[in-house]
């Protein structure tokens, strides 16, 4: 099901000093944490949390990556996190993202990412209906 | 010089999926970004920016630490760091932290850090009367 | 230019700790870490170093990044980062990575990064003459 | 039990770019993660491996942290970590750390870490005598 106009949750914080490397800015790597905190919040934003579905027994694992950088990131910005879900399968979803300055709205980062549904014995199933809720909105 | 009764600087945040580890819960060594992340946010609450303080060539390293972990945090928990500064010498500086659940206020961690003022040649020197509106409000 | 048959580098270590999450698996950002170290180790193994790069006045970084995880890698497992240059032009290089089981050779992880060479005032530039040595063996 | 002449275990590996900040050398918080796959590594050499204990039932938690910051690390040196057993107790170990450049052998940290042996219930317990192999070779 692909997602017209979809529900985009924005997480704002401050980059950390650990989160930047010896080029100054921000390490290419800290971008898919906070794209993963990103999804947190959607998630937490529709009433659920991620730690519930684990509990539940499901797990959402990184499947298929497309990632592009486009600014640097300094120490101490204030960055926006916006993320939205673009598709949901039977078996996976995909989440997208923008990184951008929270003062000038310049994108740094933008990013789309294929999860799999798992169960506790790690194979691929069906997303349950119970998440319609958050899914679907 | 001791500050007795000093400010404390709160910062809350979750706890990212990434800073946990196979345990279960939030690894060691994350409190030590969470801590920094403290710093940044006091230095910032004064009115300066520790980015400010790079580009004017100066440097704050840390130089000894002693941290005590009391309880495990796990991810989604809402988490507040506590940080103060303890004590001020012409050449370092000490800031104390504080991690506590922030529903509860149960402490995950507690620690104490002395850093060392350095220029830009890497050699410790005086700290700069400039920062004095931070340092000693 | 693509390259024709082009030389791996492998280099292997075993999984750290502080690298899992919760899950019980290497966490999905840890792998772009061990890419980058891996790129690291590509040019060492020519007898030139990034740090050298850095010194004169160039940078390498991260624009467009594909990335596939096909399997979850454990703490202490001993893995294979195998990296190779798949493609030069003038301005940038695409430098491609598998992440195997040192042990078995099951594939965790495979991408594609391209990077831009930069200039010390952050501008797309020429890559240098001077790393044919390492960039055409 | 103190341990006179203990074993040392020596670990040795390049620096990453990941590992590196803002200010051109290793975040502090990256020791800590050197540390800890340096008591790997001992677990290691002693035939055992910290991922059995954990199969077992076990857990070994930090729990009191002393670390001192001598020198700074950078990017592609080649270090070498220093680990050992200096005490051992019925329910805590406490294990030793040196991190120093490999080809000059200045030191850049040091540090003592006080673990606590935990069960799944993550109830303070005594070290299995299981253990006595690795504990006191």
């Amino acid at each position: 099901m692909l997602q017209a106009d979809p529900h985009i949750c924005e997480t704002s914080f401050h980059v950390r000093y650990a989160e930047t490397d010896a080029m100054g800015f921000v390490h290419h790597a800290v971008y898919l944490v906070w794209f993963e905190e990103g999804r947190s919040a959607f998630i937490r934003e529709q009433g659920w949390s991620y730690a519930e579905i684990e509990r539940s027994g499901y797990f959402l694992v990184a499947s298929d990556l497309r990632a592009r950088y486009l600014r640097a990131a300094r120490y101490d910005q204030r960055v926006t996190v916006r993320v939205w879900l673009a598709q949901v399968k039977s078996r996976q979803m995909t989440f997208q993202c923008e990184v951008v300055d929270s003062a000038s709205g310049e994108c740094f980062f933008s990013a789309s990412l294929k999860l799999l549904c798992l169960n506790r014995a790690g194979e691929i199933t069906r997303i349950p209906p119970a998440w319609g809720a958050w899914l679907r909105e």
